[in-house]
């Protein structure tokens, strides 16, 4: 973050993009990956802030997104593919620009908080489960989430992961290619017995 | 298939790879390939071969499949992935050789039968459905699958490839990559709203 800019100012710039479910969201975000990078042994500031930043175009609309995702030349199959992911590409480009955060670690847990994917750093991983489990999330499943989350972040982001996969198919939607390889990524270094499908 | 192999000749090849309870299934595909291939337009002889051909290699020795996938230069991706692929790619090699098939449809049929892949064919699509429906199949969702069968073939195969990714990642398995990719193609080309996961 640039040097200049204290926490109520950032969070002023924060609350000005979304509206008031987002930031509360956005809030539980923050405070969720803090407790997780203090658990698994990531950065607690790094992890609060990329907690702020995460969703900081969510509630942009799909023209301004995509007018930075096309000057930045972000891949095809990205403009091509499902627009709810732009929000966490855009995010990356945004929050460098507006906010003035230059720390890589912090751009990638932005850029991968939705899709995940292959190698993901420690921060990425608590980044992404603090987004599946803050306080104000409520889904099927959540609350497995979270008991793993108190010990294992790993299965805990496979399981997440894991999960959305299988309710997008539910649904019959496409998955994000990312998302799987995230997955078997997990699932794989965990060493487990049984890859791929017979 | 060799123009001199008849009929008897060739099933008494394929159960002699096999015990009976595979064979029992492998006459099942080959029918029900055929019944599908009726219905869908798709060639119901070629249908039919490729069903009695499609595990020729199922009960062979891990080795002696691990040879000839690496005497014929497959992907390392392949070698090192799950080894319950390699009876179709093994397969697609092996009838040529030792049944005579050369017409490139079936062997594509009988290649990715286990995973599908992006742009299947309509017989490649007949013979994993077949594969998926045959009647000796039990399994959650079968019967949902055999309905669709009965007039929407892509929606049948989506399905059950969906209920492949959602089955293994329910174990917490890894998932071949290349059946999500083709998944997704089928999804996308029945052009509904909604790509990707957000």
């Amino acid at each position: 973050m640039n040097e200049r800019m204290d926490r109520e100012t950032l969070l002023a710039r924060v609350r000005a993009q979304m509206h008031d479910k987002r930031y509360q969201h956005t809030l539980g975000v923050a405070e969720t990956a803090r407790q997780l990078a203090i658990r698994f042994g990531a950065d607690p500031e790094k992890a609060e802030l990329a907690g702020f930043l995460h969703d900081y175009c969510k509630c942009w609309s799909i023209d301004k997104m995509h007018d930075i995702l096309v000057r930045h030349d972000l891949p095809q199959e990205l403009l091509q593919g499902e627009k709810e992911l732009w929000h966490a590409f855009a995010g990356a480009i945004v929050i460098q620009t507006e906010i003035g955060v230059t720390d890589p670690e912090i751009l990638q847990a932005v850029r991968y908080h939705t899709t995940g994917r292959v190698g993901m750093t420690l921060l990425e991983k608590v980044v992404c489960v603090a987004d599946y489990i803050e306080p104000n999330r409520q889904y099927p499943g959540v609350e497995q989430i979270r008991d793993l989350a108190q010990k294992d972040l790993d299965t805990a982001l496979s399981v997440a992961l894991g999960g959305t996969i299988q309710f997008l198919i539910e649904k019959q939607k496409t998955v994000f290619p990312l998302t799987l390889m995230a997955y078997n990524d997990l699932i794989s270094r965990r060493g487990r017995e049984g890859g791929f499908n017979g």
